[in-house]
């Protein structure tokens, strides 16, 4: 029996409610929504109107066009980043960043915006004080991860939201490992851009993600072209979602999507975290009775479900090769796309090997690769 | 019987083995390629890997790496027009683009770009005299659709490629409408950039596109972040295709996509014309025999499977309801998201019906649509 245990990646497998409403809405809808009047365009517009809604309400946003829908949590980060900035601004982020935010921070730097990444302690946990330390007068923007997606550190979102907004700062939040594991309220937060996945925590497929654009914050568009209505001007429609959602809407994924939400909905936001979370502090007790294997980023309290660790003697990319072909188990090993995480842990340039498990794991998953990672390491 | 005839905004339905590819990649893959070495994350990487050759092959590219996956044709065209112009470049376009290419060209201008726009023939023709008069000393890019998506005019883009060419200036081409149904050949016809949706001729599924980048082009990205590889450098890595295919990949509709192709291949992108082909004569013929209906576009030669009429005395949006509601037939009203097409053949701004027959139309469905159009129109 396969172990899958890569769910920071992607979460799998999914509900069955999502391959069943992504293969209706491929099979019988099909069509784009707001591109014709007929009745099976306007069916793709409900499931369109009915997943921002729903979506809109998990994230505590009270006005569902401010939610728009993106093809990945990467590409809303770069609406946010790119949308936002200009030459000249100043912007607050850390050192245990996802490329998905480094490399947009790293091109806006190119282009004369000046960023200040604050270090971590050596759990990966940042504090808002650091944050507040690095503010200057007039910095646009503060962002960074809600949750490492190596380290499993979780940063204390709310107070360094107080300190954005004492500072008239926009705060950006990157919710790629904990969109659907920590409830997430943007507006009463103060996340003026919340950008997520729908394929992890949402239970969603592969192609979705959201970016969540507070009131009163214009972004200028990444991507422009057809929108459907407002076609007579060759300028982008103002108005959201439409100005920041161009080209033919991906209704079949967004039901995918929509029937994950409902999913965690249904369980319960809280019941899916105490279940990883049980899993998660299986791991963590295994991992430390493991000798020689030293396990990053919190060891208690709030975290997310990513683990982190090194067996001395072992390459991580070795070790995971060795977890797949001898005991069909699927982690991840290296950099894990986050390379000044590595720098921050001291675990650059070979990372670390990365388990994270899923709500659809096992406590007999979990003590299955613990046996198999003794043996290995029994090897030598 | 619901009669399906917008196959111009997606194809539809898509051939049963599109649904069971992406179901199957779903279900069992899941996962995203390059982002683990284990079993599953290869078997991603490996339809990713097949569909980009796939592809490259069907469009004549001979490196599938110069084969970038997208989201969407406009996704593609935002990462051409933004990737290659500088300010102070000049551009040649035409009066007759859809927004997805017109709104990127209008954004590079408000930043120092300056585009020529040339006119139509009143079918909505290109001529490449024209295009040959609008170019200047060090034009760095010819950008146009191939096919209209409002009036089915084809452009002459082998002559155009060569005004191109001999002027030293890229040619970019949108086949949103041309792709599957006219082979096109990137390399041989000198097409540097060719941009492509993978929902309608390619029949793979919304949330695709692709983008092919001759040897020697190097676009700046549009988007960056998470690549898998190269996961050291805060730099986007300079190799395609990852540099311009940042965050998850979605392979399960990338599988759709392939699925898509490998139908037109089995089926022949010959048989797949003629047959539209076919419905579309009988549906210009059917329109032309109509009292007070004015047909716009070609009405003989190559064309593609847009038809776009007006009936004297009836308002599109307000016919095509009628369609809708008493026949279930699926048309299109309005702009289309092109409105300088309108404004070229004389419709704008209340813009035209548009029937486009797809490959899984029968020519009963033609006689359905011709029918209840008379009916409609007796009714005055």
């Amino acid at each position: 029996m396969p172990v899958f245990l890569d769910n920071a990646a992607t979460s799998f497998p999914k509900p069955e409610t999502v391959y069943l409403a992504m293969d209706a809405a491929l099979r019988e809808v099909g069509v784009a929504p707001g591109r014709g009047g007929y009745r099976q365009s306007l069916a793709a517009a409900r499931i369109v109107y009915e997943a921002r809604s729903a979506l809109a309400r998990f994230f505590g946003v009270s006005d569902s066009s401010r939610l728009i829908f993106t093809h990945s949590a990467t590409e809303s980060i770069n609406i946010a980043v790119n949308g936002l900035l200009k030459p000249g601004d100043h912007v607050v982020s850390t050192r245990v960043e996802h490329n998905a935010l480094l490399r947009p921070l790293h091109l806006a730097a190119s282009r004369g915006v000046e960023v200040t990444y604050v270090p971590s302690d050596r759990f990966g946990v940042v504090s808002e004080r650091e944050i507040e330390r690095a503010m200057r007068p007039g910095t646009r923007l503060v962002a960074l991860a809600h949750c490492s997606n190596v380290t499993g550190a979780v940063q204390p979102i709310e107070a360094i939201a107080r300190v954005a907004r004492q500072n008239g700062a926009v705060f950006l939040v990157d919710a790629a490992q904990s969109a659907g594991f920590f409830p997430i309220e943007a507006e009463r937060t103060g996340i003026d851009l919340l950008a997520a996945p729908g394929h992890k925590g949402l239970y969603g497929p592969p192609g979705t993600g959201v970016l969540t654009i507070a009131e009163g914050l214009n972004l200028e568009p990444l991507l422009v072209g057809g929108t459907g209505g407002s076609a007579s001007s060759p300028e982008q429609p103002d108005q959201l979602p439409e100005r920041l959602e161009s080209g033919t809407i991906n209704t079949p994924a967004i039901a995918g999507l929509k029937a994950g939400v409902e999913f965690v909905l249904t369980t319960g936001i809280d019941v899916i975290r105490a279940k990883e979370e049980l899993l998660v502090n299986q791991l963590l007790e295994g991992l430390r009775a493991t000798p020689h294997v030293e396990v990053y980023g919190p060891l208690e309290g709030a975290r997310g479900a990513a683990v982190s660790f090194n067996a001395a003697g072992h390459d991580p990319a070795a070790l995971s090769f060795l977890l797949d072909s001898d005991y069909d188990i699927s982690v991840r090993a290296g950099l894990h796309c986050a390379p000044d995480t590595h720098r921050s842990i001291g675990t650059y340039p070979t990372g670390t090997v990365r388990v994270s498990p899923g709500f659809f794991n096992t406590e007999a998953d979990i003590d299955f690769f613990l046996k198999a990672l003794h043996e290995i390491a029994a090897r030598g």
